[in-house]
């Protein structure tokens, strides 16, 4: 049985991992983290959680629990994972961040959006970014993942196959992104308080948010050019759910029967890409809970363009289902155990 | 591996009972059946359920499809369902019915609530309610389960324990129940549409519910006296679940502590049956996607009451977790095979 | 123009407050405070109050707002008013308080319920419960009008038709009511977060809740006996509205038609009341930014026992539109000023 | 008293035109008329409009109802619209049309697009097209005006100025639309059921949508070259609004201050139109029950594009709300006249 560590376990992101990995037959949970809950039991903060009423929260003391584990998850907030990280890396443990701390290569940009120097620039470069349809070789030989952000998953998977086969121009990606409220975490905020979300919606951190640069980073890379892209973000009223609208110019005349081709070649044994038939699209309530990202697309003869539109779970393939696919691989397990479960519908 | 049909597999209760049995490893489904969308794959109908892209639904004709399956569920609406339930039976096959037709045991009253006539009494006393709480023996003996309804199950299960110990005064019971719009079905109706159930709160079949015989018949059972109920239904809305508010007048002193203990020692070996602590109280968002029944209880020493709360998902619990519940104990498996997944939270 | 202070204007009462005075003819608002936010405008808290940009949020000090208003709203936390009112009342002012600081005769029970002594004991005498179905004469000679809470509201306007022509047996109510989240105030507590109260449903504060004493207050002074009601308050997945459903035994036998005949009778002349016809019952949507309650009602023949629905729009009726409403009758305008718009559907 | 005829008042638009009216000072509403509920009163299908109560609909005879109106709203399906239109505009009567069949004005298109043919081609060319930003001076004159649909309300006002000043390359336009789903109409439509739409969200009509012509016949107009645009609305869970983010890439480089000085310039006397400061966006919750339409802007300078998000309320200035305002247009009365009011928040 491998020995699993969370930190940080008391949010949305640490829940959800709790949740998957409680379906996992090869491992155990010995350790939970919380500074603002030590003390509690898991299901204190998440009463769907009744198998864990055992297990506690305990303070977040490196040395404390380096010998429980043999895998750490890192669900902490951004900036508060650099550190932690390179403690447990150097002590020769697995570690799967989902915090931003490693997923940008540049530290110069790494600190230009998120205000804090990185410290540990030797560990950035070993760093695998956890997106399995990318690097999946990569990520059952590393020691350390990046977990992607949820925003950069639904965007990269959507453009992917497009920027590598240079079937659209770089220079026109327009990222539309709706959110549910989830993904703002698990916080006393009266701009995430029911009455305010509730039949409201609104884009927010326009042009300024701080994925922009991990999608770039990404499709840079794919396309061998530096790529800039226009993305929005929007905060929508439901839990889970993250649908992106892409739009991009084609390069040349292709019809949507000829792009669904190349999108189905290119994720042809991928376990988590569901690339849906032509006329049909995604929607967040398909995918809630499963590690599924649907693909949906259309060529618009009329003005040239290519729409693709994805959806995945935010808190699942957006952040704790990706966990446990990268660890999965990392270990040589199944890459679908525990993730193969059925959307809860309705 | 049993062989499985669903009879009206194309609604939301079909649809759990294909979710739920997806990851049941001792089944497998053969056939699944719909009026209204025989041709279509099930998948084209729930797209969540990416499994099944290769079962397609036929139209239902009882003798074509008697040899394919050893276990019948029957989702039909309430009165379709008595005779073909009545077919299959004979046949010696096992069946579950989710619909009211074998619920009540007098034909007279059923006839009363649901103004058909009953034309299968013989095979009607032979039916045991699908409540493993109450009748997990018979159960496990018996071709012929009347699987409760959602309301039903939620009172029951939280007056068991007070009617049976001689707790409260049966004469003056309240049930005020609040359900999630998926028990209303999968329905083209402008009443269940979204614009006009979000926002809303309702009280609706206020004294006439066809659910009261339901729950008089089996606390009768249980007091060994007639007991009537007021039971008030609520559409609230959200997706799932269904949280009872139940009264009753105490018949004697005794703390909130004291009635906890009768409620926990009742229900001590029930893998369905979740006893809050003193002070806590349910909420259908912690069972959702569970075959849970929270329960929470207070007395009110200023009024003598006894005030218990209960929660399940009105499509597990409440429908089509049941179904398996009873079908693994007819079946001799365990229990909780397929069941015992944590709830999806949030 | 009656020149009006708001003192507490930030959140959910009184944005409403503001929204609705932004309608009325003859008032003028010169003032408004808050604690946390002076120096804003009302225009930044409230983005749907374009109207009044240009008054700011100033701290709440008595001496300083005294002469620039002639009637003053309360909408402070309770404990905090207390003091306060005692100050412009003092000084001539008239005053609508809307916490329970001054709703509850006896300052015994205030301090067994609140944790806080009542310091004003001679002024609280003087103070009239500001439901205008029962009070409206001495609404319209006070200074002082202690504006009641949403649940009482919702639960004695039911009841009051019953209660005073001994129906019921006053022994026997059980209030169960559901309010929208927007009662909860405007805070920040992830108890409050969106994702914690979407798509979830519960009961709390179980036989404890503060609204208990008042509402037997005000039925006990109808019947001239002490009254003692079970009543449980619960939490529901819409911002606004306010279902209760009420259950009592009858004292003799009568059939609805005729209990419809005497709520109507008893309500003839109210502008706020709403008597639903037979089979018909209320629903939060239909009184959505009205200050309308909504009465439905059936007698249960088999259990001899009269169920009452009330929907009230707990911000309106249940708070700032009964205070304007008082405001009203206070100041001999007519009572529906600024009150009698129709609801927001859907 | 200007008399008014309300044909097709029984579904979502014609409830708010019944709604927005009942404040209006200077109209009496004689008829409404309803196939599917002729005999029912305006209050069994809205039961937030209890001052309708004596108002029955009829069925829609134009003969019959000709005298008893002098303005003639028309709230019917695309299609059936085009020849009662054409015979109240005959008979010298006030028409506003909120069906599509007289917003385009090449029939072609309109028969492209709408699979109808136009039978009324002359007329069609006196039609002006309802936006009073844009035709104030003609709506005045006019006595048919054809109302426009509520994705090329949100569209057309955030670019307008943009397009006019040629800010923005017209080659580049992408308009992300995102409605609530009372833009769907008042159906019986599982697809609309509410457990299909909540804790949903998708794109539907990608690169298909019948509004997509009227925007870009707008558009061209004011750029006077033709323009095409990409155009994806998705649907949403929540009642109304309507938030549509725009993106065109900048013709030169210009700051978001600058632009929103342009905006400010040309809006400048506008009373439904209201632009944010610098940094803020949109919401669709603070616009509910209003005629405002809310524009927030930026600049992305990284990749010389325009971000234009706004918001309105679909079923108010997308609907009923601006055909009240073109009707105080077209009568001479005060433009914001039954529109003046805060919007409902929470």
């Amino acid at each position: 049985m491998l020995r699993i560590a969370i930190c940080g376990g008391s949010g949305y992101t640490g829940g959800e991992l709790l949740r998957i990995l409680s379906g996992h037959p090869l491992i155990t949970i010995t350790t939970v983290t919380s500074e603002r809950s030590a003390g509690k039991s898991v299901t204190d903060l998440f009463p769907n959680l009744h198998q864990y009423s055992n297990l506690t929260y305990e303070l977040l003391r490196p040395g404390n629990i380096l010998d429980k584990a043999d895998m750490f998850f890192m669900a902490l907030p951004h900036g508060e994972s650099q550190e932690v990280v390179d403690f447990f890396f150097r002590k020769g443990k697995k570690v799967i961040d989902l915090s931003a701390d490693y997923r940008l290569k540049d530290p110069k940009i790494y600190q230009q959006w998120y205000k804090v120097e990185h410290k540990f620039q030797k560990l950035l470069r070993r760093a695998v970014y956890g997106l399995p349809e990318l690097y999946r070789k990569k990520l059952s030989e590393t020691n350390l993942v990046a977990n992607p952000g949820c925003y950069p998953t639904g965007a990269i998977l959507g453009l992917y196959p497009s920027v590598k086969n240079k079937l659209i121009d770089i220079t026109s990606i327009v990222i539309d992104s709706k959110s549910g409220t989830s993904g703002a975490g698990r916080k006393a905020d009266i701009a995430f308080s029911y009455c305010e979300v509730n039949e409201g919606f609104k884009a927010y951190s326009v042009s300024t948010h701080r994925h922009t640069p991990e999608i770039e980073q990404e499709l840079s890379l794919i396309a061998g050019k530096n790529i800039k892209v226009n993305f929005t973000p929007h905060l929508a009223p439901f839990d889970r759910g993250l649908l992106s609208t892409i739009y991009a110019r084609l390069t040349k005349s292709i019809d949507t029967k000829r792009v669904l081709e190349v999108y189905k070649k290119e994720y042809i044994n991928e376990p988590s890409i569901k690339i849906l038939e032509e006329g049909r699209f995604p929607n967040v309530k398909n995918v809630r809970g499963t590690n599924y990202c649907e693909i949906g697309l259309a060529v618009n003869k009329r003005t040239n363009t290519l729409i693709v539109v994805t959806a995945i779970d935010n808190l699942m393939k957006g952040a704790s289902g990706a966990a446990v696919q990268n660890m999965n691989i990392m270990m040589g397990f199944d890459e679908k155990t525990a993730l193969d479960t059925a959307g809860l519908f309705p």
